[in-house]
């Protein structure tokens, strides 16, 4: 079984199911065969985009593809597989961060994980060349093919473990969805204020950008860090909202206790 | 009184003063006269780079030039500020987000807020000609030179209120240092568990570069955007710090309702 030889079929056609399938279809050293979707009208949308065959029979589908990526939600993955019968040639993963690759066993003894940890949103192009793709499996000729189909999408490839990788996604839902929850908060604050947020997207860029060479622990600054109780206190009245208040709460005690520790 | 006649003085040789003192002196329309310190050790450090004179003695440092820019922490401004006596024909600014301008009455009738909206490091550069510079003032005249010092620097200056800018402070606060704090928390979490942190460095970037064009309201995901109660359980299970599983609580909840209310 060679990588160069399998065909590729991808069940789903949500965010990441578009940004792989796009990516597929323009390299010609990847053979995508065709999409399997529930929703057809989104499926049938992107199998026409990427000019490969639409399946809305999954019977058909596994008989002619020999490498399954389901990229659909958590909670529906181990409802898909309980669907799936594949031999002992086929090959099944999963794009997610937090499941088990345990749930794909009952399809197939070849089976594994193919998680590339980045946000995708389907206006939004994604360079995939950056992405990092997580990949783990459940042997080695199934890991071989993992990893060879991710180095042609990606520079950034490495073999983490299940249970590392599972753990990985919740540092990854701090430093996104946290994180945007913040941005989210912080808009509403000046929205109310009449005061443009985009003044703020400067501030928010060069934070992301400040840890890629340094450690964010060393470079921590603000009222909190400094214990600048004065400013803590005029911030704290110039906050209306309930939640924010017990957010900056919150986030200041966190700071003050981290640096006392040192 | 116009801008291009005009001594710049520097109080301070911390992060802004470092910032500003570097890009004044290589600007040929902006005559930066010298430095004042309460760190002589620094101050003179300063002075030496950027090739100004390095003042002692504060008297002398305000007699020699026309418009004085205070680059001190917020809370020894109004000490500063206390020990000066100018001339009409003289300015004064800070560059503090959070401390009003009203400190500044009285050394001058002449004073004004020049605050950069973003984080510096002595270490790492920043691009000045993309960093807001919002610009307030006690009169007309002090805001027009404030305001054309600020295009000097930068393509990007508003005229903000006293109390807006304070305001604002608040969500910088917010989008930078708690930002900031979650990488911190993330990067603990991943170093106690061996797992490599610069694996989340591309989401951590891509997650600051989506809301230069989309409303971070709108692009929220993640297992509490979509009330995915598995999910949120297994990560809960996955954190042992106690701080960093309230931190995931208080995110969690904060979520589902500014969803619900929708």
């Amino acid at each position: 079984m060679a990588f160069k030889n399998l065909k590729i079929g991808i069940i789903g056609s949500g965010n990441v199911a578009h940004h792989f399938a796009t990516a597929f279809s323009k390299l010609p050293a990847i053979n995508l065969k065709g999409i399997y979707s529930r929703n057809e009208e989104t499926g049938s949308t992107l199998a026409k985009q990427t000019k490969v065959k639409n399946y809305n029979n999954l019977n058909e589908f596994t008989q002619e593809v020999n490498l399954i990526i389901i990229c659909a939600s958590d909670d529906s993955i181990s409802k898909i597989t309980s669907k799936l019968q594949l031999n002992n040639n086929q090959i099944i993963a999963h794009t997610s961060g937090v499941v088990s690759i345990d749930v794909l066993k009952s399809a197939t003894e070849n089976y594994g994980s193919f998680y590339p940890l980045q946000t995708f949103t389907k206006q939004r192009q994604v360079n995939l060349n950056e992405v990092p793709f997580l990949i783990d499996a459940s042997n080695e000729k199934t890991k071989t093919i993992l990893l060879e189909l991710a180095c042609v999408l990606s520079n950034n490839v490495a073999e983490v473990k299940d249970e590392e990788r599972r753990k990985l996604h919740v540092a990854a839902v701090i430093v996104n969805n946290f994180s945007n929850h913040l941005f989210a908060l912080a808009k509403d604050y000046t929205d109310k204020l009449n005061i443009d947020f985009n003044l703020l997207k400067p501030l928010i860029q060069e934070t992301a950008l400040k840890i890629l060479d340094q450690n964010p622990k060393d470079i921590q600054t603000g009222p909190a860090k400094r214990n600048d109780e004065k400013t803590i206190k005029e911030h704290l009245n110039l906050i209306d909202d309930k939640n924010l208040k017990e957010l900056y709460k919150w986030f200041t005690k966190s700071i003050e206790n981290y640096y006392k520790e040192d």
